[in-house]
């Protein structure tokens, strides 16, 4: 049960392999990338999503990039190039900077054949490392709770959009395991529906015990004393402790602090983004309108009707009680708290 | 553009026809409705919705009922029969009771033919007096706000909800034809999509400049400073304030508090329950899990996976700055207004 089998991410000596998330809940499909266009597409498509996952996703993408480029005379060039065409493929989530300047970093002191090498060592043990280090998340997050506690959470956080287990959804496993866990209530998460289709799959496929719910009823199950806390995720985190996360979390979190409940955020610490002071500094991408008026096949408002889809919002750091990361948790003043934890691990 | 040509209800000498809303905004259906028990299907299955609405429909439909219990010997007692099964069609909305009770009480003074025309006389005058009332509505909103304003609303409280013209919406109807609104805000109101589906199909018939946003956007555009007030309608008022009505207004307001942005409720006089203290005495409608499970034809979760599914919420009267009525603006405190504001007018 400490690895769940799910495997968003995997790679073949020539291939990277991801589970297709569009299809999720109705069909388990895999896209194989064999070129790093694929992929950046596999990431815009949302085929694969999550803040850590694209991260990931995102390396191998550069490795698949490197290694068509070892067929030209220009790889450096051919490579910096795959590294900006990454990079502008989700401009919200850090994770996916993170993991292709660090990739970058690796590759530049080899020659072309080593730097490819090099490239897929660091996909690799991106990938390795992300679900130990959420197991880690998942720990420090147990000792934040009494008792059994009724989590809710905001889209999917899970083994889905990690390298494995999960962020916020990985806390909620290892509650689960630790017999601390009531249950779960799922916020289906408009436009895409990631709780709906990903998480509750996700919970369906260990039994965890779970509701899902409309974003519009979180209110109420609060108002209703059955929320003992919220988990969410996080796409990146400025200094001060404002956060991106999928749209509704901030909705989420003016609930939590109306009720009285506390509301945490669970990511690596790669999330954080030290060059941002504030939520001021995270750019938030807007997506297209029938995202929200259609649903599957369903057109579910007017043709053409003017849509507002940003992807992202950003919770103001005073609203979250805590972070919790794979080094420990980080408590309020966050402007004080969180360069000295990221000081501490570079 | 007084009274817009949507007519949800309308009624022949044999039939009431009803504008089947489950098919917009792609098609626009009717359902001919002969025998009292179509009617009942219909408020059910929420091919006619809304507050109002459901009232007028009921009276109609107890209209139908008398006009097949002139051929049986007990005209009286299938009558009353009819009206039990009338009322336990939805539970929420006080406003199908309260038709159909007085339906009752104008036939019980007459013989059985007079008593059908009788309850036929009050369906038409429920019909044509809600379309002035709404009007009155409207117009009592606009003294609410200055300038051109910017007003966020849930579900669908517009012509299709009522006998024409709407609550909420109505009052949005008015601010548009006095050129002081800016835009409305659209929450798309799952799980059942009335304001993608409804609200965003009537303010696209007349050109009235909005956007559609998910539920869980509306903190977002809050906190962005583009929303001047919230209006919603409701399903049943306690004495105290204490409003039920679609699922999901209960978190809009208490995001217009945090945001300290007005919060109103706009309803005739029929919608308060003077038998309701508060909002314990409302009973909420629990409906089936697919509501949430599926959009359409899409399943967008697990098969089987538990679901949450309350069709209304409580806001307490704390959190609404004023009621709007067809009488008036009430103000708070609300345990004493409303009762004086209603026993002024019955």
């Amino acid at each position: 049960m400490d690895t769940p089998a799910i495997s968003a991410i995997q790679a073949s000596e020539t291939a990277v392999i991801l589970l297709d998330q569009r299809a999720l809940p109705q069909t388990v499909t895999y896209l194989t990338c064999t070129d790093g266009n694929d992929v950046i597409e596999a990431i815009r498509s949302l085929a694969v999503r999550g803040a850590p996952a694209i991260g990931i996703a995102a390396a191998y993408g550069l490795w698949l990039f490197a290694r068509q480029a070892l067929r030209a005379d220009d790889f450096w060039s051919q490579v910096q190039h795959a590294l900006t065409a990454l990079k502008s493929a989700r401009p919200t989530a850090v994770n996916l900077a993170w993991a292709v300047d660090l990739a970058y970093e690796r590759m530049r002191s080899f020659a072309p054949q080593d730097a490819v090498l090099a490239c897929r060592q660091w996909a690799d043990s991106l990938l390795a490392q992300d679900i130990t280090l959420n197991q880690e998340i998942g720990r420090w997050g147990t000792t934040l709770f009494d008792g059994s506690v009724r989590i809710l959470t905001h889209c999917n956080t899970g083994a889905l959009a990690t390298g494995g287990y999960g962020t916020a959804l990985g806390v909620i496993r290892s509650l689960y395991q630790a017999g601390r866990l009531q249950q779960v209530w799922v916020d289906e998460t408009r436009p895409l529906l990631q709780g709906a289709r990903l998480t509750a799959w996700e919970l369906d496929q260990e039994h965890i015990p779970a509701q899902l719910i409309t974003d519009s009823m979180a209110g109420t199950v609060m108002a209703q004393h059955m929320v003992d806390g919220v988990i969410v995720g996080a796409d990146r985190i400025a200094t001060n402790g404002d956060t991106a996360n999928k749209i509704g979390t901030y909705t989420v979190a003016v609930l939590a602090a109306f009720h009285q409940i506390p509301f945490y955020v669970a990511a690596p610490l790669s999330t954080f983004d030290i060059a941002a002071q504030s939520g001021a500094d995270i750019p938030i991408e807007l997506r297209a309108a029938d995202e929200v008026r259609r649903v599957g096949n369903a057109q579910v408002a007017p043709e053409n009707f003017p849509v507002y889809n940003p992807a992202f919002d950003i919770t103001p750091g005073s609203l979250v009680a805590a972070f919790i990361t794979e080094k420990g948790i980080i408590s309020p003043p966050f402007s004080e708290n969180i360069p000295r934890l990221i000081s501490k691990n570079v």
